[in-house]
């Protein structure tokens, strides 16, 4: 595959944080896939694939985490009707120690291969650097993929899931999903994509000295908040530009804060704001508490639900953040704090 | 800060793996920190810092890690007369479950972040993404640093120290320490800099069945045999074309693979090749068996030695490829094969 260069078509805004894109950059494509949990919750319909039974097949969590990101992957490229070997690059990350998710699960495809790793906001990530390589004249076409699982996440960060242990209000529940994205630098006339990328705000760590691990939530707020306050600054924007601003996985605790913080640097934000976590999940019928988390929370959301409304216009132009939690078992066995970190990613309508 | 945008100064090269950059890439300055091994080892006197004790004043091996990523940040940019607030991003990653050396390292940086994990490949792999963003016209300056520490790995990976595993003549010893590169778009005339990066070629996961742990030079060759011979295709080159062929951390084991798979495709590289792995102590002596291994190799070796090399013009240019074995405890215990990446940087003598 011999690629043209492209001529530059992007602009660095004022402020250190932020990129707006002046040329193409569509999501040609995108698939979902999710777990039992997540298929009796308010979002069902939408998924591209509930799976009747959160194995999928295989004799571990994690090679069934894998397999979520290698069927997520084969359903977008499907659905683009492009093959794996039509994408330049693949970006990748998931919650699991050194990635496995990911390694496993994209192996086959031999795509070149860029490992993310920004926790719950590896989504985010994934959509940030996969843009950058677009607009660059990189890539003409790059796949973005994420998941987690809540079985696999239970043992990685807390319990084994034979414990049984008690869970306090705040904390989250890991969605058992994966979110596959295709990216191009271009379509056919009056092609139907399901949106454009058209700027990017890249986190910077947020610590507020929190440690509990069972209100990441809260841990992540600042991350989120920064990132959308830094956002308005950059694109010299507000509230009322994005006709919805949304978080990956704050919770209801975390979407308090949120609005908190932002209210103290003068952004009210609670008319536009949703949170993947809140909506993933019917909280009272379902007990998940204060919502949903995980990589997999925003990028089934994000594919399921936020890119419909976007795609048929609803919403004309969104901002999407997903949030991170930066802890491992052995940071908080040690007991260090939780910083967060997020990335914001804004989608437009295309007609 | 407002920065203007570039016009277009790079390709793509034929073949699916390679970029060739035509603008302006410097790796302006770096620097190396290393542990008390290291600092005994045959290229003690080039390391910027050696440290007297392993623990680094941290109350634990993960701390310590964290401040190596810290202080070679530090290091990096003092030499290159930057702060902090000078770089658009840093682009970070090591060896730990959730990445947490390079969270906890530079959190206070206060750098917009973008997390990498390609294991042991993530120096090359913070180096390409960190070209690319200059290249892109997205950044004047990026921080690239990995890390590794002998004892964090050795509890990640293996078992605990005070266990006194015996370790297989294959087997590597991790690195204690890390490497940081200051990435920039322009120079003052004349103004030295270390290298220029003018080409990457991006890895794609080899796996070849391999589940030894102990050997993880054979599990990563394939991945390195990949890129190099990709990276011949791609640019139309041959060995002779590079003073020096570098890998991150083969050790003897997987240098001695890498050789027969590049001689079955009709390259003969043993003139050409140098290990970070093989280079860094002195095996018999040491009692390092295969060689070294870790994020931290192949950064501390580049900085160290590879960069001194190519600034004072003894090697014109260098094919730079770090290799990672995609592998946890948990997937290791899983009875997962351990795939390989790795990533191939180009870098070339600035007169």
């Amino acid at each position: 595959m011999i690629q043209k260069p492209t001529t530059t078509l992007h602009t660095i805004q004022k402020g250190k944080q932020s990129l707006q894109y002046e040329t193409d950059i569509f999501i040609k494509e995108s698939a979902s896939i999710v777990g039992t949990k997540e298929g009796q919750g308010p979002l069902a319909d939408l998924f591209d694939m509930v799976g009747s039974d959160d194995m999928f097949g295989c004799p571990n969590w994690e090679a069934a985490e894998s397999t979520l990101q290698k069927d997520a992957v084969y359903m977008a490229l499907g659905k683009a009707k492009l093959k794996p070997s039509d994408m330049r690059y693949i970006f990748a990350g998931d919650l699991l120690g050194q990635s496995i998710a990911s390694s496993y699960g994209i192996l086959n495809y031999e795509i070149p291969y860029f490992g993310l790793f920004g926790a719950c906001s590896t989504c985010g990530e994934s959509l940030s650097l996969g843009s950058m390589a677009i607009c660059g004249g990189f890539a003409d076409k790059v796949v973005c993929v994420t998941s987690s699982h809540f079985a696999s996440a239970e043992k990685e960060f807390r319990f084994p899931l034979e414990y049984g242990n008690q869970r306090p209000l705040s904390a989250t529940w890991t969605v058992t999903g994966s979110g596959a994205f295709v990216l191009t630098n271009s379509r056919e006339k009056n092609e139907k994509v399901r949106a454009r990328i058209t700027g990017i705000t890249t986190g910077v760590i947020q610590d507020y000295g929190l440690k509990d691990s069972m209100n990441m939530g809260a841990c992540m707020a600042p991350a989120a908040s920064n990132v959308i306050y830094q956002n308005f600054m950059d694109f010299d924007r507000s509230p009322k530009d994005y006709d919805k601003i949304i978080t990956g996985d704050l919770g209801t605790v975390g979407q308090a804060a949120l609005l908190e913080l932002l209210r103290d640097q003068g952004f009210d934000i609670a008319e536009q704001h949703m949170d993947c976590g809140i909506e993933i999940y019917d909280a009272q019928k379902q007990d998940t508490h204060a919502g949903g988390s995980g990589c997999g929370c925003a990028a089934t959301v994000l594919s399921a639900y936020v890119l419909k409304q976007i795609e048929e216009g609803i919403w004309k132009r969104v901002l999407f953040i997903p949030t991170g939690a930066l802890l491992s078992k052995t940071s908080f066995n040690e007991g260090q704090n939780i910083p967060g970190i997020a990335h914001g990613v804004v989608l437009e309508h295309v007609s």
